[in-house]
């Protein structure tokens, strides 16, 4: 292996993913020279693998589900044609907006950290020729994702493509058809999303979920009801359910199943076409010399960062999922903000809370912390909780809705808003509100005057905030006691 | 004619819609008796003839588009007994609801204020059995709405059922079938609205406007869209042209179109089954007595009032459509506000700029003024104008959305939004977090800071505040010295 001379950059980004790509343009366009390091494709997981080939699945699903069964196989083909095209179109244009800003050298090949002739590491990229570059500069920026977990189980080994071993959602977008028979591996946001999709297009779906509910990180209600609508859809969902070894040649799945009191029952799934693997993700921090330069993991092993996404390594930054961020908005987000303090070292304001969305049917979204969590974490008295039925709303009614609803989580008394969970068609648009309203620290004495179009879903999320106006003014006395016992035991800070 | 003795409440409110429930039902739960007059349904137009009837269709319509065409005509008189079950659900709902509140008087009847024996005007109401009762209170509340402009042209004065004369929007939903042939005149909300509805029914559907585009309160590019949708389902848009005369049994409409530089020129519109006039809508001052007792209209019919709602006589209040509202929402918050006012008789807050939200395909969601609008009351190189078009956004292009676009409009240099416009399936989910920062006088600054989830289509609002931020940034000078020459002209208030 011959190695080049040196090169030198203003910085460089190892990643072309969300987060990658938004500090790369982001400081490109604002004249700096950027090497942009990529071992797989620009757009990274979201646009190759992740948000935008599922969701363009999840949204073409529910035309072919409205086709007469004779045509749906057909349909089914070409809904998955349609989204590999869709996921092309956003690569190319993402590769031609690199192409067209000056600043950005793509460098593709995998990289690793080692010390250079500066304090801030070197970047060795070993291209796909075998040849190896020496990129220097001032400041490093990793962004290289994460990975899907895949148990070390038989048979549950992610293949390499489509055709061979357990699909993960880095390949299943490669399917000509949908398998006649899906067993899914992880009820979490991915396992649930892509059981929705892939029964719709006409797979018999089995969906097995260790923990003893789908979406185990969502609140207890919206788990439930996306449950019910899996099963009307003929979803076949086993929860403290594991699986443990696939057979592909017999078709077969054997899983354990937990059972209260008594020992495990082993259970066998026969016809199982192909397994999907979804059993979560986690930080790619492997094989990139961190430990090297002086790069430090958490137990998880995501890499630390301080507040400015510095980690323990001079000169290196890390963002995105790789320091545990968990989606894309949030990678975006700090791609951002590291754009800002390369370019202004000022200290950033805090990064406020993230709000996610899994796009299920319905969609659940939430900000801050779930029930249970707070729960833990506050004491019970202190809490307020109102939850509105989107079918008492009169845009529910008109749609003829039924489940369905927006919780608001605030402190009793002052009302400030704790946390926010909308259970919605289309709660991926009513979030934004709640989120800044959450971040900005708002109280329900003022999504109470909330102004809301008639007719809309939104409405439900004054009328929680209604309720604990109309709940908290006939007690206001006793409710500033109830507050302010805790502030005196919490202190300020509290 | 025998009259009752005088019966005293401690408020009457005259009107059971929206505004009208809203004070009564509000000022029962605080212990006060209140009378509720109503001529017609409890509910008003909204829930009887407006919002609730016609976003039910809406959404049944795009149901029966998707059936095969022999199943069409079924499924259509279907979707309209449904939506009059669904309406006739609400209206018990509310009954009941009423019902159950010791403190409301629900009296049948139309209403006339009087000079009584206090200084409030008292209210004589006519039963429907012709006998007259006098009822009292220390304050009146008028929330009688609003009426159906009919032109008055032969054949187009509006019937009194859903089977003769013109249909009205109150008539309309007693259709059993879609009309084979349906002439609409007028494309505002509701004539845009409607015309979608039965042209997805399988009713063939021409529309008439005088005005140059559909919607002419709304954006010229949202109109734009909207007429091509229009005209994608097979509607006839006929701009510029004023409906004359129906003749009913020969099936024409007569109209005539304006030319640019020419006499106008006349059409006939042949094999017209129904005309529904959607012509706009006036406020519902007539026969109430007002002039009698001191109550005073603005050119339009509307009662003058104050910020406190209280009209030029004393006692007498009125909100809603009857002051100009025009919205459920609108009628809503003038009661909400109202009760506030006749519980603790403190100044009101500014009533805050109200959006609106046409239901058309795309829905049409403003706040603040129309571009145009504000070029007259601004001066042009003070405003800065973002838009983005959805199809630009990653969740625009999952959805394969064509068309639509967020459009905001701010000071330069200070970025203070002065208005929105949302063009989206979902726009009326994406407004209310854009009135908020209306009201809230936000700059595009923070809404630059706005956290997504991804991918949803509220991305296009960061990014035209992204957009704003980006264009300021670098020439951050010239920009201020704009604001501040504007500024300087303008004083502090401007």
């Amino acid at each position: 292996m011959r190695r080049a001379t040196t090169e030198r950059f203003h910085t460089i980004v190892v990643g072309a993913g969300s987060g990658g790509l938004t500090v790369a343009v982001g400081l490109a366009r604002l004249g700096r020279q950027v090497a942009l390091v990529e071992a797989a494709e620009v757009g990274g997981d979201c646009a190759n693998t992740g948000c935008i080939p599922s969701k363009t699945l999840i949204e073409l699903s529910r035309s072919v589900a409205r086709r007469p069964p004779e045509q749906r196989g057909q349909a089914a083909r070409e809904a998955l044609a349609e989204t590999r095209r869709r996921r092309d179109a956003v690569r190319a244009h993402e590769e031609a907006m690199l192409a067209e800003l000056s600043g950005i050298e793509l460098v593709r090949g995998r990289a690793r950290l080692a010390r250079g002739e500066r304090t801030t590491p070197a970047v060795l990229v070993e291209g796909p020729d075998g040849r190896e570059r020496q990129l220097e500069a001032g400041r490093v920026v990793l962004a290289t994702g994460s990975r899907p977990v895949v148990p070390d189980s038989a048979g549950l080994d992610a293949g390499e493509s489509a055709v061979d071993g357990a699909l993960t959602h880095a390949t299943v977008f490669d399917s000509i058809a949908p398998p006649a028979h899906l067993a899914i591996v992880g009820a979490g946001p991915i396992g649930c999303e892509l059981a929705f999709a892939f029964a719709r297009l006409g797979s018999r779906v089995t969906l097995l979920e260790a923990a003893d509910r789908v979406l185990p990180g969502e609140e207890a209600a919206a788990s439930e009801l996306v449950r019910e609508r899996l099963e009307v859809l003929g979803v076949t969902v086993l929860t403290d359910t594991s699986a443990r070894a696939h057979d592909a040649a017999a078709g077969t799945l054997e899983a354990s199943r937990a059972v209260a009191g008594a020992a495990a029952e082993a259970i066998t799934i026969g016809a199982v076409e192909r397994v999907l693997v979804a059993a979560g993700r986690r930080p790619a921090s492997q094989g990139l010399g961190l430990e090297a330069v002086g790069v430090r993991l958490d137990g998880r092993g995501a890499v630390i960062v301080d507040g400015a996404y510095r980690t323990t390594a001079p000169g290196v930054f890390a963002i995105g999922d790789l320091v545990g961020g968990e989606h894309t908005h949030v990678a975006h987000a700090h791609g951002r903000r590291l754009v800002r303090y390369l370019t202004v070292p000022l200290p950033l304001l805090p990064e406020g809370e993230h709000g996610r969305v899994t796009f299920t049917e319905p969609e659940v979204g939430q900000v801050g912390p779930t029930l249970a969590e707070l729960r833990r974490r506050w004491p019970d008295p202190i809490l307020a909780v109102q939850r509105v039925n989107l079918a008492d709303t009169d845009r529910g009614l008109t749609m003829g809705l039924q489940g369905g609803f927006v919780q608001l989580v605030a402190l009793r008394f002052s009302g400030r808003l704790l946390a926010a969970t909308v259970v919605a068609p289309n709660a991926s648009e009513i979030l934004p509100l709640l989120t800044a309203a959450r971040r900005r620290g708002l109280s329900l004495w003022r999504l109470h005057r909330l102004e809301v179009p008639y007719p809309a879903l939104s409405e439900a999320v004054r009328m929680a905030a209604d309720a604990f106006v109309f709940a908290s003014l006939p007690r206001l006395l006793e409710e500033l006691k109830a507050y302010a016992r805790w502030r005196w035991r919490r202190g300020p800070g509290g």
